[in-house]
């Protein structure tokens, strides 16, 4: 309870300081006051900047210690070597949660980046006060309108929470931000996995944890705080630094050792963690997990309006393991009643001839995805189609989220092509009812490793 | 050349039948004349529908043999009964070129279909007539205006002749069309993938040559023929249907006999055909392929901003196969002397350090993007950044796609996150002077079949 309690100052602080903000406003001034009062943020802020006196309104302060009120979190973005000393000062203000944003300590090759780095570390021991970072985005929390990236980030209220070695993950991906809340651990002089899971393992808000890993300083902490998680909430990881030379890169990027990949493999795996094996699959998993259900049964059926992308979806599903079901005999009836009577029925089910013979040109998909959602032989559904226009894509939405609604149990993914399928893909998943990707393989990977957390779950 | 001058009937008609169009209009119709007036297409239609005297304005006629002008190519959309008869009148009325869409031949369960396409190779056999399909888009041709889809499809003039087995290609993908020019064989019941190759094979407006195969009955004269082409242009191939299950499904829908895997695979290797393992990967490489030079030297130079994703990268070049170069030492002196004295240079690049500390924040990336870009050392580079907002976006695509000018000999490939990402990669894509992607792998990934192409070539 303890973690939880500082780990909250750090991602829901009702009083803030920023130490080292710039007067500079506008684009290119990475001003993370400008950016918290853009979020809309409520608590109260206090810059720290001895050459001003306010910063686009908000009354500023020469020193931390000139502050009487209580502060929950301090941010401190200055040269490296002031650093001790102002973390040292937070200290004695009795801020017990500081981020330091500066860069050059353990991720430095140089001996005053080490040395600068044990001081913090000394601090942290001697005292009441936590860190985290430094060389660190810090924190983000959509739910709460805060963050202390000093790139302006797009949060969303998503139910992933991230914690990553990186703020890449904050600055986010066109398709997709991860961060419904985020925790950047930086060098991770202080504040690590362990605590972070801890915040999130219970966190309402959050229904996936996905971890990305350079390496750890408590591996066996981190190791034990997911075995007791994933019973209970999804968590994925993707482990980088694999190679020699890419172990040596992690080594200056954030003075991680990253360890010997097959053990964090094996380890990982283990305790039941998910694993990306690379940066799509790892924006892909936390998108499906964060809004699908389990599945129930191993099978999955594919409705689709091209029997090319049937076939691909077929090879995705020998590459990842993953079944594709049997239609029992009723959805195989209902199917034949609307096909033209050369077709022959199977899964995947190509729609497109019952779809081209039908007066209503959708009526065929969407009876084919009820048959098949309501099948209980299968145990998710994919759907492959396109978006031909605009209305196209606005219609297709409106009838897969009304049918996944339906279908509340049976996770239903699609893959959307045509020169539409982007902002349809959008659509379907911003209704958290919807996985949507841009190939067949993409979708079939995502269900397979959704099946895989099943089994473990004991559902499957 | 008999093939190429047949080709052009199929690719570039000065006029064309379209036998069964609808008089219906408009979203949803798939009206084919409609579709080919709005690309702006400069030849002769003739409309065939007995029920119509005109259809949007042009003349239409109640059969194909009222037409007196000479027509290179007829196109049927008609129910499959009708189409023999059809065929058999273009062929009486001396057109040789014939495109039939209808469905329901050797891609039905029935022994009507494969009996009906049995008739139409019979009228192959007996007369000068040729056909694409039945079961087909057609073909598209972006510097022609010309394309016999169904659906409405946006072309653009880039220079990609794809061959494939199906619509979606010609739908496209929300980041890309594949088609500059396009071959959908559909069941192939005559004209097959060695045509198609013949006819990009010297075509000056095509880089690539792209090809989606689910099955071939000309597989000997497609390995030749590539054989041929493989050491002047890249031919690329997407192979599906490799499971059992897969196979089976291919031969309803395209009547293909799939063939074993393996044997394609190697098969397609010996010839020099660089291949894609899943559609993500066909899509980014006939992107890559479109417009880079070869390399020539095997090592990679990364210039980014973020540490993390330095990180990644190296993994990806370590599951690809691909080298990270060395940099000479009068790059390590030039980034150096930007760099923070902390931080340690090597491959990958670092730059963001350097960036925070730099007035210009964008100057230290030029510099450095420009260093590697000039290494002797160096063969291809590969840029990862951020695109921040709109305008940092707009910036970053004019000086990457100025830095490819001047370096046309050396492939610049950039992988661009952060929420503008997309919109930059398709600015870069669409410059013809850099190839964009979102994750490093993927950009890693088509680097590697690049390296492996330019050895082929015995360039690299």
């Amino acid at each position: 309870m303890q973690t939880i309690k500082q780990m909250k100052q750090f991602m829901e602080p009702h009083s803030v300081a920023l130490i080292g903000v710039s007067r500079d406003t506008g684009e290119g001034s990475f001003n993370i006051l400008e950016h918290l009062l853009s979020y809309g943020y409520q608590g109260r802020i206090y810059p720290v900047n001895p050459n001003a006196t306010e910063i686009l309104g908000v009354k500023a302060y020469s020193s931390i210690t000139e502050v009487t009120e209580d502060i929950d979190l301090a941010v401190i973005a200055t040269p490296r070597a002031l650093v001790p000393r102002l973390v040292k000062e937070c200290s004695d203000s009795n801020i017990r949660s500081v981020i330091v944003v500066a860069q050059g300590f353990a991720d430095a090759s140089d001996d005053q980046g080490r040395q600068l780095q044990q001081e913090l570390t000394d601090i942290v021991q001697s005292s009441n006060t936590r860190i985290l970072g430094p060389n660190t985005f810090g924190t983000a929390n959509a739910f709460f309108n805060f963050s202390t990236s000093f790139v302006r980030i797009r949060m969303k209220k998503q139910p992933i929470g991230i914690i990553c070695q990186t703020g890449v993950f904050f600055v986010g991906f066109p398709e997709a931000t991860l961060v419904g809340k985020g925790i950047d651990l930086g060098n991770a002089c202080d504040i690590h996995f362990a605590e972070g899971l801890e915040y999130f393992e219970n966190d309402p808000e959050i229904n996936v944890i996905a971890l990305h890993i350079e390496g750890a300083h408590d591996t066996k902490t981190l190791i034990d705080t997911a075995r007791r998680i994933t019973p209970k909430k999804p968590v994925l990881a993707f482990k980088t630094g694999r190679s020699e030379q890419a172990a040596k890169a992690a080594q200056s990027h954030t003075g991680s050792l990253v360890g010997r990949s097959e053990v964090w493999e094996a380890s990982l795996k283990q305790v039941g963690i998910i694993q990306a094996g690379d940066l799509q699959e790892f924006i892909d998993l936390a998108g499906t997990f964060a809004i699908l259900p389990p599945m129930q049964k191993p099978g999955v059926g594919v409705v689709t309006i091209s029997g090319a992308l049937g076939i691909v979806a077929i090879d995705g599903c020998q590459q990842f393991s993953l079944e594709t079901g049997e239609l029992s005999a009723n959805t195989e009836k209902l199917l034949g009643a609307m096909a033209p009577s050369w077709l022959r029925i199977s899964n995947p089910v190509d729609i497109w001839p019952a779809m081209m013979g039908s007066q209503d040109v959708v009526k065929p998909m969407v009876d084919g995805l009820e048959a098949l959602l309501s099948d209980d032989a299968l145990g998710a559904v994919l759907y492959i189609g396109a978006a031909f226009d605009d209305k196209w894509a606005t219609s297709l939405c409106q009838l897969l989220i009304g049918l996944a609604a339906a279908h509340q149990d049976k996770p239903l993914t699609c893959c959307i092509y045509g020169p539409y399928g982007d902002e349809a893909i959008k659509v379907l998943q911003e209704s958290g009812k919807v996985a949507g990707f841009r190939t067949p393989e993409r979708a079939i990977r995502a269900l397979a490793r959704l099946s895989q957390y099943s089994r473990l779950r004991g559902i499957l």
